[in-house]
């Protein structure tokens, strides 16, 4: 059960969206989408989120086989949902730096602050985590999560 | 001297190149960059990694800071090749899955599997990892590393 619950944390890490990307060569597009995220995660909202990624995306989790598509972020997400029934995201701060966009396509990386609630008298979480994120622009230009990793980072 | 090792360790797993891209969306070009770069961390060959970077490129590792340019990489790779003097990769199998190429950029994930023989009698070692990367085509149509992450994997 804790490694599982360690997965489910590191997953909400690793799905949060920034809350500011201050790079100047940031795309007001790829802001918005940050924004989103960083909305969708942390009202816990799996639709929010899942509205997020590509259908064929890829999120990369530690020790976490990979999750490929949409119907496996369903089922993921919604395990995480069980396992946190009663948490509540107390914090949650992330930096994004350098977003380079090609076309439809674009990267950036990000820093992230993390502290969560748990209902049960357990103490809060408290971490830090880093992502590369690859991301792409669809056929009506919002932006979508394709590719992700997750890592720790030193606080 | 543990932790610096460590960190070393994973930096020779997230430097490390694929032995094959099996993917059918396969470019030529980077399944040639993928060995090249496999066979530079085979022969810990600082000069020949340093080369598949481009100048602006950035690693991230596990609770390291990010490395951010080729001195900060020359430097990383020189310490690194201090800590791991008289050390050998017996063996180094990795696999590369779903490149994708839009124009002069790209993007693939790699899972990896290393063994590392030391000099001074302490026992081989044996792990696994997961990296994200991002790859960019320069004017002379070579592709290089412009980011990467890496992550502990499953066995």
């Amino acid at each position: 059960m804790k490694k599982i619950l360690g997965s489910a944390l590191l997953a909400i890490a690793f799905l949060a969206g920034p809350v500011q990307a201050a790079s100047h060569d940031a795309d007001a597009g790829i802001v918005a989408f940050n924004h989103a995220l960083a909305a969708a995660t942390r009202a816990m909202d799996n639709d929010a989120i899942l509205a997020l990624w590509e259908d064929g995306g890829t999120s990369l989790l530690p020790d976490t086989p990979p999750i490929k598509g949409k119907p496996a972020m369903r089922s993921f997400l919604a395990d995480l949902g069980r396992q946190l029934r009663g948490a509540r995201m107390r914090k949650f701060e992330l930096a994004c730096h350098a977003i380079q966009i090609n076309g439809g396509w674009a990267s950036e990386w990000c820093e992230e602050h993390q502290m969560i609630a748990f209902a049960n008298g357990r103490p809060p979480f408290n971490g830090t985590g880093r992502m590369l994120l690859v991301l792409h622009r669809g056929p009506n230009q919002a932006w979508r999560l394709s590719r992700e990793m997750w890592q720790p980072a030193l606080r």
